[in-house]
Order: structure tokens, then C-alpha cells, then sequence
């Protein structure tokens, strides 16, 4: 595959399957200066596709990093008015939005704490209307992340640029199933099975999933009327799309307050810049009361209390270490690969549509209903080999969910995939 | 000079002397991605200078031109509200305002003009409050230009690549005064010399302007109360400020209705991406009725025929064959640079302060006073070491303002330069 096609196959999934782009829809579209590449492809498809205007805001991570280093301290927490402008008037109005992530994954390592904390809590305040819309799926939005050589030398350190970068396309392209005959029914049959998955689950209804595994000794509470979601969500104005390209979970979101015990992630954290390494939480009544991590514990610190909710858990996902990311078996210090390479959580904001209804509800009502509410989301992988999740049944018993990391034949069985 | 010396000197001097950017101000940056390597340079010194904040726009001229070539025709108009929205209250608040230039100057060649003449005019029409602004100095504003190897290629195709680049380098550092011993002092002094021309004319006062040249017969008239500008300019908020780098002329604006004859371009004209080569105009009452040019005659009909007022002259400028980018003899398919390579004209609209109190009046007083008023403003070169120009006392008797290109003894004398 050149990169030509590589880019034609992936605006064609991204534009297709990802957002569904209509005819007279507005898209935006943000992405580092990096990946630059991809743009005009993506541009044309969806153009082809009718969109009425393709927004382009580019992401320049050097110049983020300049002014974290060299402004006024007092003006760090300073958000323009219109920076979020164009993409909130499009969220409401059901535009198509599309992040695409690949900037360096350790490009803000070495920033003060100081300076970056006033920084991230106001650019996440400045954003809650938009993060709101787009976790009750008001809009179809999909993240992706592209290959380049920043990035990809990070992923493979010991190889020449060219190479690093040829083996990151291949192991994108990979994932994403762009080296299917047909990419885009690829990811429809991909998507079926998940999908069944998440609709056995939902009517299910586990009380309470048991995690064992090296390191960790965790049981998660389930809310009730608990939904599991699987890579199609289905917008406000009725269009189906995938918010995240790759993915290969099926998710829901705990009880705020019934998450217990001990758990080790088994990759590394990689928070807004800064690879904080392998991470271990302790929790008690759903609440992360420690934190240790082998990198710098001030910046986890810092997410963590980035508001009084974000030390409880907002997500639960299951991924099964036969994926096409988990199998590579590589570390890309990418939230969007890493989170798709085996089971994960996330500290802070639970997605509404994860309880029947939630998507309708104001925020009291979704924190009444056990959903956590904060402006942190922060995925962190638990899945490997070693990994065995036991779920027990509301009214009593147990059943075999998932062992050395991967779906068992029960579930399977269960889920009639 | 190494690159980082080159742009922590550029980024000096346009911070510095271009916008003298103050504590606590925005800044806003319009910058084509191929330029991305100085936008970190400048963001820093901005922020070391105290800038409340920098936004950084990138603009991707192939997402452009896979727009231009690929979205719906009746999409094509549409500019979306926000599009100036942060620049516009910028703007309307005294923020500092940078403009790069270094896109391929033939980036947007061969599309048809057909779908070009909506974009181009919807933008334009969109951008009215801004220019408006801009033209009256509202606030302090700076366009430069970025070395790029896209750019580099059109300057020199017959160089290897490094080399092109290395030499647009040289080029730009020498025309931007970076190679002085200290850039900010000389521009200074480069600054108090051409403000001496720019007051000499205003007080002198001419009547009219004879070009002779090969191709070139023309005669220019000056409305009452003509003002002459040069380097610098006062925004409302007192800040003085150089709204090219670099510049090298003394201009002002013709009377509308009193420019006859005929004249010729001395280096090709680039219209948004095109280069329609040498043009010819033939002018009668002030109007452009006929225009000939060695390329696409459409995409420069297009351009005169932007509004009403397209067609008469908005600009009048003096640039000596002696300045730096003259002596280079290079043509750039540059706006700033070949416009800064000799004497020029501009058709479209007049920049306000071309006449006393122009700043203050409305628009139909700005006419009244002979003024163009038009969303055009297009600059074409006509300096050569063979353009003559005699200037016409209102009460009589000639002036040998320029010849071979260059200011008369006599002009200097005059000037006390």
C-alpha cells in the first residue's frame, strides 16, 4: 500500500464508516500540524460526500509548549472567548467532528506543574458545553491518530526514521483494517460482533464484575439499567457513527460509588504530554485514595484533582488481547491505540448513554442514576494475558467473562457471535 | 546565520519593531504550514514581550484547493460566521496582528475560474470589517514572509532543493535587514529615511505624476489633502507599528477619477495562486477598460471585476531601484517582496489615511474625497532602471521626482535625506 492509498483508504473509513458524512453537513476537523498530510484527503472525500464546509484547525504542539514556557504566569489560565466557537456552533448543530490525534506523546514532558495546571483546568471548563454534547452523542464525532515521524519515533526509539515510521503506517493501517480487501465492510462485520457483545451484556445486567489480575484486585459496582455501548453510536439527528477509529471495546460506565480494591495498569499513562509510566490506584468506595506511578506523580496528582469527581471511575471496557493492537503487542504512548490493546478504565466523566435514558437526563439525574460527572476522562489500559474477570449475576452466581484477557467460550456462547 | 538565529532575529524584529507587541495584549498569527518551523520563535517572543495570548492560524492551501476543486459548486460562497470571528475582536480590541505569506505562490493554478470567482468574492465580502479596520490602522498590524522549500522551488526551479531553500534564506534575511549587526537599529534608521520622503511629499503637495517607461505612459492625479505614508503607522491605540517586512516604499492614493493612459507591469502578477504574467492596462477616466496579460485573462478579469471599483486605482507607491530586493533582481511571485522591487501601483481599494482625517471619515466621504473604495486591492510592479517619473506642481512647473528607477539628486535634496 503507497501512502497515497493508505490515506485514500483511511479518508474513505473515516469520512464512510467513522462520521457517515451527509450531504450539506459542516465538519470540523483538528489536527496537528504533524499529520498534515492526511488533510487534503480527508478534505476531498468529504467534499465528495456533499459536506457544505470542512473546517481545519491545526494543532501545533511547539507553540503550546512556547507558552507554557515563556507566558505570563497569570495568563496561563486565560481561554479566548471564540476558541471553542466554531466547533460548539457545529456540535449543536450536528456538524461532523473529527480529532485526529499523533502529536508527540511526551511533547510537554519537563512543564512545570505550576504552569500546566492552571492551563488544563481552564482549557477543560472552557470546554464542558462541547464535552457534554459530545458524551450524549448529540453529534457524530471520531478520533483518530496518524502516523508521522514524531510520533513514530517514540513508538519504535531503536529503529531509523524511515523505517520507524513504514513499520507505524503498517501497524495503523493494521489496526484500522485498511489492509482488508474492503476496509469499509470490514469494519461493518467488526462492528457486528461487537455490537452483539454489547447488546448480551446490556441484557444481562451483571451486578458486579470481579478483576484479578497482577497487581490488581478490583470489583466494579454496575448501575442499574446499566447500557453497554459498542462502536456505533447514533447521533441527535439520527446518523450512526463510530467515535473511535481503531476500536475494539465494549464499554459502560460503573456505579460512581461501588469500585473497590486495588488496580495496576499495564501500560503506561500517557497524561495530556508527560508519560507518567505504569500507574497503581488504590480505591475505596469508589474514590482513588492513592496514586503511585513511575514517572512524575505531581502531574497524575494534577489530573487527578483536576475537579472533586475525577478521582472516581467513569468507565469500564472490555477488550480482548485477540484485537489487532493488543496482538502487536507494542507500546504507542497513543490513548486511542493503548486503550485499544486490552481491557481498560477510565478516572472521571461517564458517558451518558451508558444508563438507559441518560442521554435525556440533566447532570443531577445522571449522578443520581450512579453515573460519575466530572471534567476529566482519563482511559488507562488493565488487559494482558495474565487478566481474568469474573462477573457475578444481581441475583447471585457467577459467570466466566473473560480469561487471560480474552472473551471465554461462555461468553462467546452467550453473546451467539 | 543558522536557522534558529535567522528566525529568533526575524521573530525580534517583527515583535519587536513590527508590532511592538505590549503586556497583556492578543496577538493573532495567520501562517501557512509549510512556514511552521518560526511559529514557535515568535510565539515565545511574544509571550516573553507579555502577551496575553497568541493565536496561532494555520492555513493548508492543498485542503484549499481540494475545496476549490471537489466541494458541491452551490457550497462554494458559504463562509461560516466564526470564520473571522476571534480576528475581527481582535481586531475591533487594538490585538497585534501577523500575517505570513510563503504559501506556492502557483498553489491554486488551474482551477477553474468558474468556481473560483464565488470563493474569492464571498471571502472577501466576509472579510469587509476587518479590512476596514485594517485600512484605517485600526489596530497594529505586520505582513511578512516565510522561506519555505515550496516557495524556494518557484524563486529558484533551477537549484537543488537544499540549495533553493538556503538561498530564499539568504535572500529574505538580506531584504528583512536580518544580516545587519543589529536588525532593530537598522530598520529604525531605514525607517527615519523614507518617513522623510513621505513628509517632504505630503508637504510638497503634486498635482500629478508622469510614468514614461517602456509600455508605459501614464498620468497619475492626487486628490486634495494627499497624505504620504512610509514604515510607519499609528494604530488607535497609539501603538507605532510596520505593516510590511520589509518595506521600501512611500506611498499614497490617486485620485480615483484622474488616472489616463496606459501601463505596463515590469514582473508578473500572482492573483490568489495564479500567475497571470505581465500585465498591460489601458486607463481612461480613472478605469482600467482594457487589461491584457501573458496568462489566464479570465482570472484577471475576475479579480477587476471583484465589485464596481475594482477597476480604479486605490494605491500610488515610490520605490527606489536601490532597495535591497531591487538589487537582487529575483522575481518572487511575492506580493510583499516583488510590490518592494520598484515603484508600484495597486488597483482596488485606498488605504484611508491616504487623505487628512481619511481615518475618521465614512466611507462615501473617503470617495468623496477621491478616494477607490472596493473589497479589491491588488499591487503590480512597474519600477525598472528605465521608469522616469516627472511630478506636476499645482501651480505650475515639473519636478524630476524619479529616474532610471531611482529618486532624483534634486528629490533627495528636497527630501533632506
Amino acid at each position: 500500500m503507497t501512502r497515497d492509498e493508505f490515506f485514500e483508504a483511511y479518508a474513505a473509513v473515516v469520512a464512510g464508516v467513522g462520521l457517515d458524512i451527509r450531504p450539506e453537513q459542516e465538519v470540523y476537523v483538528r489536527i496537528p500540524i504533524e499529520a498534515s498530510t492526511f488533510t487534503p484527503h480527508f478534505v476531498r472525500e468529504a467534499y465528495r460526500r456533499g459536506a457544505r464546509y470542512v473546517h481545519v484547525e491545526y494543532q501545533d504542539q511547539q507553540a503550546t509548549r512556547a507558552r507554557l514556557e515563556s507566558a505570563p504566569a497569570e495568563s496561563l489560565a486565560y481561554v479566548p472567548p471564540g476558541v471553542f466557537g466554531e466547533r460548539l456552533r457545529l456540535a449543536r448543530d450536528g456538524g461532523a467532528s473529527l480529532a485526529v490525534l499523533g502529536e508527540d506523546p511526551m511533547g510537554l514532558a519537563g512543564i512545570d506543574s505550576e504552569r500546566r495546571g492552571p492551563w488544563t483546568r481552564a482549557l477543560a471548563e472552557a470546554g464542558t458545553a462541547l464535552r457534554e454534547l459530545a458524551m450524549k452523542d448529540h453529534f457524530p464525532w471520531c478520533v483518530i491518530s496518524m502516523p508521522n515521524p514524531v510520533w513514530a519515533k517514540r513508538v519504535y526509539p531503536d529503529l531509523p526514521p524511515d523505517e520507524a515510521l513504514d513499520r507505524l503506517f503498517d501497524s495503523v493501517g493494521h489496526a484500522c483494517r485498511l489492509d482488508a480487501d474492503d476496509p469499509v465492510a470490514a469494519w461493518k462485520e467488526h462492528s457486528r460482533r461487537l455490537m452483539a457483545f454489547a447488546r448480551w451484556l446490556t441484557d444481562e445486567g451483571f451486578g458486579e464484575f470481579r478483576y484479578r489480575g497482577p497487581g490488581t484486585d478490583l470489583v466494579v459496582g454496575m448501575p442499574a439499567g446499566q447500557r453497554w455501548i459498542a462502536t456505533e453510536g447514533v447521533s441527535a439527528n439520527g446518523i450512526t457513527f463510530i467515535a473511535n477509529l481503531p476500536t475494539d471495546e465494549v464499554f459502560s460506565a460503573p456505579d460512581r460509588q461501588r469500585v473497590e480494591g486495588r488496580v495496576r495498569s499495564t501500560r503506561p499513562l500517557i497524561l495530556g504530554g508527560t508519560n507518567v509510566g505504569i500507574a497503581e490506584f488504590t480505591v475505596r468506595e469508589g474514590r482513588i485514595v492513592e496514586a503511585e506511578c513511575e514517572g512524575d506523580r505531581a502531574v497524575l496528582e494534577q489530573e487527578l484533582d483536576l475537579d472533586d469527581s475525577a478521582r472516581y471511575f467513569g468507565e469500564i471496557a472490555l477488550v480482548s488481547e485477540e484485537a489487532p493492537i493488543a496482538e502487536l503487542g507494542t507500546v504507542f504512548y497513543d490513548g486511542l491505540y493503548d486503550e485499544n490493546a486490552g481491557c481498560h478504565l477510565a478516572f472521571g466523566n461517564a458517558y451518558a448513554n451508558c444508563v438507559a435514558g441518560g442521554g435525556a437526563m440533566e447532570e443531577a439525574e445522571r449522578r443520581a442514576a450512579g453515573l460519575n460527572q466530572s471534567m476529566q476522562h482519563t482511559d488507562f489500559t488493565i488487559g494482558s494475558d495474565e487478566l481474568e474477570i469474573i462477573a457475578r449475576r444481581r441475583g447471585g452466581g457467577t459467570f466466566p467473562l473473560m480469561r487471560r484477557g480474552r472473551w471465554t467460550q461462555e461468553s462467546f456462547d452467550a453473546a451467539g457471535v
